[in-house]
């Protein structure tokens, strides 16, 4: 049997962009004699559809979508992701389906049996699991199909009470097809090998995985589907963040054999590498994605606005990024300098919108109120804010979509000002830590200097006060990293992390920060994810409770 | 057997407070003679903590809190709601439990079944359900007890595959006990009462049902505690929006006797009455339980932000509301007046800070960029954004937290400035339509002209612009409000309200405003939730993706 599998860049809700680029690959897989097209995990709508599942009208599109591919599956079959309704009275409304569609008709439906409600994932909320198993006969091959989650039930730690290949494999299959919605993050590809290979090689059969590519909002997926010989060696990765379609003669249990060049990649990328290309993605779609074409940002002379403004040069094309120089009384001469070499180094487009008279302006209309009090936090984030104005009156002019710049560790701890610097349609670097930044800026520089040196290796600083150095309020970058990494990532307590060796008054004093931003963080754009643990929609905390200290 | 209801107003993580609460209510009804005190599902902790329970020291935290409170059962036995670890392997790692605590220690542990994960609800994300059901015996009775969402498994339209009280009832139990975390909403008395009566009935059991009252945040929790008779009729029902211990006499199966004046009200409030009252509990727990004392608000002259005025008056004293007007060069002298009366009404303090020189600094700041350009939702937008810069410039310097002043009929169709009159630190309107924000203040104003009738009458205008008005942009309210209702709360699609009799422009034009503004109240404060469907984390819709026409 000739397996193709189509690795594709799905739009959430447009039914018709996808059936057509389904359709698409079902007419090139049957061009190169394919015998069945697996697709990935809901494919038909884009994952994850949230509460548009809720509409009627959402799953009834779905359903006319699969009419019109099934109507081209002559002489071909395929696999397609759908959610359908729960045709039972008892339970959810719908089910996380496959359907297998073979000679123009829907011949067996499989549903996702393990629904992930952790993190990002929200499918209880949706979804009836599937109790009922059964093995799907094809060309004289015996088929386990299941749906993304069903295969991760490890056996170290069980989230759920079933196991369904368990179940299946009782019907002696002599293949598995996974289709699968996994996003990514910096350290999925290593895991996702891991556990996919181990049910390979538990079940002893080859598997068939489809993940989707592409990025919706916060979440992005890198593709890297697999293809494991039943031993659970890896036989075949496609590529990461693109799309893909590649074909396999399944021989039996023991053989598969690849039909065309090997896409596997040698040597693995870097994790930074990996979060610097999925960044590029989950800016382009985006914005292509929601029908702009650029980018707007606010560029300080620091490392990070450096590293958006490359990023989004990458993504959108420098034509399309419009960087702005809002130099304030308390910028430095570098900075402005450091922001405009950036600006010819990357090719952009530039404008300069000095803030002074503005914050000069909030001073004289609050100078009643604010008269005899000194300088503090409230002429610091007059600043930011007035920044933020001016940006968002160049987008509300010119159709720009502002980019956020700030990092991870910043975001972590508060240290940024709300309706100021924390503005943005979206944050590119919101799951970056500031160790990150670094890195990923010398990264963009492997080749020449596109990031000035001096913006690298300068110390970190807000410039809103004369002098000011983030080491005034934080702890160096490189210790409050993996303090918050433990906090955030490993849901350590203080108490654990000072075990673990860290100064004691360091702890609290993040911990404690991270604890009294959480109402900044909920009102700040969506985040792209490229960590197991970002804020946002994964990451669901009390905002008025007391915290463990 | 003499049973105790305690309906308190929890902290959540403040184990410390809690405890002390629960043990404080434990001691009167043991001097009041009772053998058994019933609190409300996960008072330990609170509700909802969400990923707080990610973290092990949060669980053990409710341990010790659970041994404390155990301490003091002596001569009386108390049920409290508590997250546990889960014991199996299998599944998630805790449970939803009620510890049945008599004699000084745990004596019984009853596992929550139903796991709601809809709506606001996320509980499949933290507990694996129980499987296995058991009653309670006690000082001659036996106990059918389970935790609050265990009962509403409908007839009608059966959400789950299981119904634990069908379970329970083979042991013949003499009463239920029902533990209960459940959100207010301004319909949701009557479905309550509804729903648990029904329970009631069906069994033949007699039923007593506790609740959360208090504010987290969005989620509002209003008491109104009940007992049933066997024959699903109301014997009580504990006051809302305030803490009450209330005591009855078990005899039997069919004999429930009050051991106190009822609370239960003869006239039912009118859906604004409990909107309001819910409200002013909403603002003063989010002001209490995160340590602050004073508000400020933008007052313009209009409605909405005179009802967030005498709503905040009423929840924290008017001594610690601060009313800032922020005239502009639109600004009418009559929103100044109105303005200016509806401070002396409430007994609030104010000041003035006109914004004209600070828009007038953006302008010439911008001039280099924007000249020769019409004035347009740029220039309309500066203004919203720099009256948001200089009331959170006050926050900053004074310690208040910024009320947002918005209703859901604006936050639903994006009529507001992100960064602008959308900021704050919480919405109070956010899920109130503009229709009833004007049955809100004459309601206000039942007993006297509170609210200047100016601001009621008026036709509602953003003031951005000369001679502005809401009309221009939007559809009369009272056609807007019905079709938002339909579209969001009912999930109609467009053709189903068109199908209702609305006329097709408006409605596609409204569904399209609404998709539209994803983005924008992506970015926006925590709503307080009045509605069954409010904005916010009850409702997950995708901000990149193709909304259906």
């Amino acid at each position: 049997m000739k397996i193709a599998l189509a690795q594709l860049n799905y739009h959430i809700g447009n039914f018709e962009s996808n059936t057509a680029k389904i359709i698409d690959s079902i007419k090139k897989a049957r061009q190169e004699g394919a015998d069945l097209v697996v697709f990935a995990e809901l494919c038909v709508c884009g994952y994850p559809s949230r509460d548009f599942l809720e509409f009627k009208d959402y799953i009834k599109a779905g359903e006319d979508a699969a009419l019109k591919i099934a109507a081209e599956c002559t002489d071909i079959a395929c696999i397609i992701g759908i959610p359908t309704e729960n045709n039972k009275i008892e339970g959810k409304d719908l089910n996380n389906s496959a359907y297998f569609i073979a000679d123009g008709k829907i011949s067996a439906v499989v549903n996702k049996a393990l629904l992930p409600n952790y993190d990002v994932f929200d499918e209880y909320r949706y979804f009836e699991p599937s109790t009922s198993f059964k093995c799907i006969d094809f060309k004289g091959h015996r088929i386990a199909l299941t749906i993304c989650e069903d295969l991760w039930n490890t056996i170290e730690n069980p989230l759920y009470i079933t196991r369904p290949m368990d179940e299946l494999i009782k019907e002696n299959p002599d293949v598995m097809i996974n289709i699968a919605a996994s996003p990514f993050a910096y350290n999925h590809d290593e895991e996702r090998i891991a556990i996919l290979g181990d049910n390979a090689r538990r079940y002893n059969l080859p598997l068939f995985y489809v993940n989707h590519v592409g990025a919706h909002t916060e979440l992005i997926f890198d593709g890297g589907s697999l293809v494991f010989d039943n031993k659970g060696d890896v036989v075949d990765e496609l590529p990461y963040f693109e799309e893909a379609i590649t074909y396999y003669n399944l021989k039996d249990k023991a053989g598969v054999e690849l039909l065309q060049p090997t896409t596997m990649r040698a040597t693995r990328q870097s994790d930074i590498e990996q979060i610097h290309d999925g960044l590029i993605l989950g800016i382009r779609d985006y914005f292509y994605k929601s029908g702009f074409k650029s980018a707007i940002l606010g560029l300080s002379g620091g490392i990070d606005s450096a590293v958006v403004c490359a990023l989004a040069a990458a993504a959108l094309g420098p034509q399309n990024v419009m960087a702005v120089l809002l130099p304030s009384r308390y910028s430095t001469d570098h900075s402005i300098t450091d922001a405009e070499i950036l600006v010819r180094n990357l090719g952009c487009k530039s404008e300069t919108v000095p803030i002074r008279q503005i914050t000069d302006a909030f001073e004289s209309a609050l100078q009643p109120q604010f008269q005899g009090l000194p300088f503090n936090i409230a002429e610091e984030n007059i600043q930011s804010r007035s920044r933020a104005v001016v940006l968002m009156a160049m987008c509300n002019k010119f159709g720009y979509i502002l980019l956020n710049t700030s990092n991870k560790s910043e975001a972590a701890v508060g240290y940024g000002t709300l309706y100021g610097d924390m503005c943005g349609g979206i944050s590119v670097l919101g799951d970056v830590y500031k160790t990150q930044v670094y890195q990923m800026a010398n990264y963009i520089n492997r080749d020449k200097e596109i990031i000035p040196v001096n913006s690298i290796i300068k110390p970190p600083s807000a410039e809103l006060r004369p002098d000011q150095k983030d080491s005034d309020s934080l702890p160096e970058y490189d210790i409050l990293d993996k303090v918050l990494k433990e906090y955030l990532e490993n849901r350590l307590s203080s108490s654990q992390i000072i075990e673990k060796g860290y100064d004691e008054a360091v702890v609290q004093r993040v911990i404690k920060l991270v604890n009294m931003a959480e109402h900044k963080r909920y009102q700040t754009p969506p985040i792209l994810r490229v960590s197991p643990k970002a804020f946002g929609m994964g990451r669901r905390m009390p905002i008025v409770g007391k915290y463990l200290s």
